[in-house]
């Protein structure tokens, strides 16, 4: 299988901003921010979609939403709010096949969500 | 602290619409639907929001996750596709002080997510 642009930038052959990085997470500026902040945090383990994760795969999902929360923290987010949004399928408009939490802060964000 | 009206529904002293239970999750439709399909999913425990969520809660947040995609598969939303948005404090329109997951689907999400 074709390795993804976040397995190459967790790898370090693709240049980004990453904002941090642990065992089994990593968390970068999205190169097309909707947001003063948006920063995408994926599993290093290139589960595609969350609809293809396994039960095995709770306690790095757990974990995805916790590091989530501590960066959007250490962004500074913490009291004046953000949003998290996973895109599964065409309808959402999922783009890498790479199993990617977005954290959208710093503005207003409106209702509905897309 | 006062019990949130998710609480109440997890009780069953509220009536909703609920799709699916188990011992730790409990999914229901959003009475203000923003998709044709719009369910949320909440831990059982009253978590307020991601952020206040704490290590010890790695698993019920991994779970939330799966069974968020659960939900969405069995809402015939797989194929098509679907969109989870978590909303933290003020500039994302947090509603309810109790950690849930909407799961929206059946239309074409926009870009950015509000």
């Amino acid at each position: 299988m074709a390795r993804t642009l976040f397995e190459k930038i967790i790898a370090r052959e693709v240049p980004a901003n990453i904002v941090f990085e642990d065992d089994s997470v990593c968390a970068f500026r999205d190169i097309n921010p909707q947001a003063p902040t948006h920063i995408l945090i994926v599993p290093k383990k290139p589960i595609p979609r969350l609809g293809e994760a396994k039960a095995e795969d709770q306690s790095v999902l757990g974990h995805l939403l916790l590091q989530a929360a501590e960066v959007a923290a250490r962004a500074g987010l913490d009291k004046t709010g953000y949003r998290l949004v996973i895109n599964h399928g065409p309808d959402a408009g999922e783009s890498v096949p790479h199993l990617h939490v977005h954290i959208l802060g710093g503005r207003h964000m409106k209702w509905p969500p897309g």
